[in-house]
């Protein structure tokens, strides 16, 4: 298809796929002429996944690139891709510029717990920081420890993630043939991720205001 | 104590102190003189209440003086209060400005999964709102509903939720008194709400790595 049709099919308008294209983050069409280029389904599928990460996960254009190269790069497992996406997500919260002994008490807590329930975590994970740090303001405002326990708010996710990950579409086709499962993946890793977490995020608040109807009333 | 040993004790400037008494956002001291008033033990929470909501919270100036009149209403009870907390932090997501289908059948969905589960939540909760705009998302984007299914994620919120309120402070204390436990309870909710979401959204994203590495291994 032409530039104008891929436009109609995608819903992106010209003058942003023209953008993606200069910024990288979309292949070239192959040229039928010096001035025109047929596009294929791989870039319809590839501008899916760019407005989910833009629109969806809220992640920068610099870093869609980043997230784009390992899609692409076939010697990349399914895990290290779907690492790529996740690790893209903010908020990434800054480490204390100097040692500071919540900081690290909270990372000593982070370690036990990961060490205990015997997960596989990489120690950069940016999620990991935004734990330790979250921990490290629980220290800092002196204030109670939840109330559940750690340990019970990573069992109840243990369940739900490997539920959400065993439904994810498989990995095996080839990169950007017209069944791709690399692109699907990713682009139900993002969809997933980001609007699964914010559905997390709202049924705990109503849960909240359930059990404190409960314990109040 | 005067201004300058308030300013001292809760790490809060002068010139922001002076702020919160123009806006209201902390009560006026005891007049001991035409240029000096005495502060009490009463100002030291509030002052820490306001900054656990702005700097934890990242709740508006605007909307910490809504939450703090119900704080100081004792008519209002200890459920109403932690409402006026939680619904004042974000995201408040925009309801669509016309009807759209999407909205309503995850309007409905939200409907149905409340009611099968019991929980007393108010139809205008924020957070029912954030549900809504999330699973219409879904339904746009056409990706598949969340592995575990709905429900599953709801019903470990349930557990995790009652165990959050049931460790909460109790609220039989008179407002402003020494052993206030109003306000004690408003800035358990503050730093519980908004800490313990962070730490279940770190968790989340931890156990898709694991839950990833076990599935693609």
């Amino acid at each position: 298809m032409l530039m104008a049709e891929l436009s109609r099919s995608s819903g992106v308008p010209v003058a942003t796929i023209k953008y993606y294209l200069r910024e990288g983050l979309l292949p070239p069409g192959t040229s039928t002429s010096a001035t025109r280029a047929e596009y294929g389904e791989a870039h319809l599928r590839r501008l899916r996944l760019i407005r989910a990460l833009l629109d969806i996960g809220e992640v920068p254009v610099a870093a869609i690139g980043k997230i784009l190269a390992v899609v692409d790069d076939e010697s990349a497992s399914a895990h290290v891709m779907l690492g790529a996406v996740q690790y893209q997500l903010g908020p990434h919260p800054a480490r204390p510029a100097e040692a500071d002994p919540d900081w690290q008490a909270a990372s000593r807590e982070a370690d036990a717990l990961i060490a205990g329930l015997g997960w596989t975590v990489a120690a950069s994970a940016p999620a990991r920081t935004l734990l330790v740090a979250t921990l490290a303001a629980l220290r800092r405002t002196r204030a109670a420890p939840p109330g559940p326990g750690l340990r019970a708010y990573a069992e109840a996710m243990t369940a739900l993630a490997a539920a959400e990950v065993a439904s994810l579409p498989p990995a095996d086709g080839p990169p950007e043939a017209p069944g791709n499962s690399r692109v699907a993946l990713a682009e139900s890793a993002v969809v997933g991720m980001v609007l699964h977490e914010r559905i997390l995020i709202a049924l705990h608040r109503l849960a909240q205001e359930d059990a404190s109807s409960r314990h109040f009333a």
